[in-house]
């Protein structure tokens, strides 16, 4: 079936509307009527062809809430016209250890990504959030609690569970001391859900005057990390540190300012190394460094629920489909509160 | 009391023959008479002070192997006669956290290292086992196994628990499949321990005449780190990879072998940063890599009792007091297999 869509013909050209064709209905799949679509910084990658995997055309988005409109023949954990959301993921190989113990994130075949994939019906390419429709399989559509606004919801599909997933892999408790660097679209969740998690939050900014938002979104502390007596000041003080910021940065100053066992997580992938971690203090202190990718469908669920106990979703600017690149714009110079969101029923086709 | 050792009186002079000044046997007190002593790398760079915190003169040596002579009043758990090892450390706080949880190594205070450190009792400096005496705490005391060869122990103190307390942290379980990078003195016992411990060990060396060496040892596998072809053949199949060495290398081939989840652990400290680790196979297959230092009292004693179950020492080249300085030349040329041990007994004073 054809559908309305944010397309980018090619690496070049800005996105526009136009139709792209979704594959049939097939037995496992739900078809979604899109309300709301997040705006990650990777569809600007993508869009522009920044990582140089780009297949045109191409329709960005995976940060997708919606209504169902339609169901196959097996489909039972939802009905028409609940409110799911997708996230980064379509389906994955299902049989590997990683997919057998619900961490499809890591499946060993390689995930299929909600854009930009390889359909597995037809063999064409995967088209995400920034469309009308979505058509997915049952087992990749995550349900949305009813309280909460759902538009700021759907930034949680993704920037969400990337900060959930690693919270919960080390375990993080009510009490810990955790380290959030960065408060961007995933620094910004992050300060929400370690601390909503009873997590002491201590938030590393470049910029002093995100202070106030972060003790706002929970940070018990604001630490501007290029002021060397404000980071000796926390030396070794946190369990774990969420390092949200993808531009290369000197890890040491982080690394001081963790305890004894403590993590260092990194979320964001830089375009070159960071400079060397100093081994030293590694050995000393048997600290670690570790990245963690997205977060899995279970974990996305978790997540979702954990959300709607905790009344706690995205800050947002809503944004309509014709204003999508002026938002890629503005996000280039880190100038949005603290994700775009496209409010696809008041996009024009 | 006066005792004689091999000392270094200065950072430009050759270790010498000549007697330094022990404490009086305090009621907590163990007296040892020194069998044994292995050369450890950093007894080297500690008496050339290439550290720059030597403090002379000094008296090298952290892997002692001996009998005990004479016991405190309060010493219950060795008695006169047992034949008995020291490590890395004498002392520690014993009230924070670490210590509390019998993990002096990383006592918050600092723990107190065999030699060059402070005597808590006269506030001078500790002397180590390359001498015909040592005075040690009852807590930092290990019990050596009655059936191995005593000479082949005293390295199991430093380097064979610099890669116990990782394997068993790391908990390391049969049929795992564990790497080490580099052949030395750390890592012939990783080879040697792991393989015990049930584990597939695979061996990366720069040196292929040390495959056959390794195989003897426990290793499953050889893998010359400087052949691509046969780092590519090994991608994504290692649990854990303990790299012992020290010089910096290129961690992103390592980070290849390993499969998702999988950990890096460094046990050697490089002079210069090794390169950048690349973030991204981090990131999309949720790897580690992280440091550890020596290992703890308890880790050691369950270290000798396991070799003592399964007759594990290391492979040494024994050698007397005299032939301190041509060891030390050979070292630096990587001329060992696999760790120079001083026979006390046999050395001239």
């Amino acid at each position: 079936m054809k559908i309305n869509a944010l397309i980018a013909q090619q690496a070049t050209q800005p996105l526009a509307a136009g139709q792209v064709e979704l594959r049939d209905l097939q037995p496992d799949d739900v078809k979604i009527a899109i309300l709301y679509c997040g705006v990650c910084h990777s569809d600007l990658h993508m869009a522009r062809n920044e990582w140089g995997v780009s297949r045109y055309p191409l329709v960005p988005g995976h940060e997708i809430v919606g209504r169902v409109e339609a169901t196959g023949a097996n489909v039972t954990n939802v009905k028409v016209g609940d409110v799911v959301g997708v996230g980064v993921m379509v389906d994955s190989c299902g049989h590997c250890h990683f997919c057998q113990q619900q961490e499809e994130q890591y499946c060993e075949a390689g995930f299929t990504p909600t854009y930009n994939g390889t359909d597995k019906y037809t063999g064409g390419t995967t088209f995400g959030g920034y469309a009308q429709h979505v058509i997915v399989d049952r087992n990749f559509v995550v349900s949305v609690p009813q309280n909460l606004a759902l538009g700021a919801v759907a930034p949680l599909l993704c920037a969400g569970v990337t900060v959930w997933s690693p919270l919960r892999h080390y375990n993080v408790k009510p009490g810990d001391k955790v380290g959030i660097v960065g408060l961007g679209g995933l620094g910004h969740m992050a300060v929400k859900l370690a601390s909503a998690l009873g997590a002491e939050v201590t938030l590393f900014t470049t910029s002093p005057e995100k202070g106030e938002d972060a003790r706002r979104l929970g940070a018990r502390q604001v630490v501007v990390s290029r002021d060397a007596q404000q980071m000796a000041a926390c030396q070794a003080s946190l369990d774990i540190i969420l390092d949200c910021v993808a531009a290369p940065h000197d890890l040491d100053p982080y690394l001081a300012t963790l305890k004894t066992n403590g993590q260092l997580v990194l979320v964001g992938i830089p375009d070159q190394p960071h400079p060397s971690p100093n081994v030293t203090p590694m050995v000393f202190r048997r600290l670690s460094i570790s990245g963690t990718s997205i977060g899995s469908i279970r974990e996305t669920q978790e997540m979702l629920d954990f959300c709607g106990q905790h009344n706690i979703t995205a800050d947002v600017e809503m944004i309509t489909g014709d204003e999508i690149e002026t938002a890629f714009a503005r996000m280039l110079k880190s100038d949005v509160k603290y994700r775009f969101v496209i409010d696809m029923q008041k996009t024009r086709w």
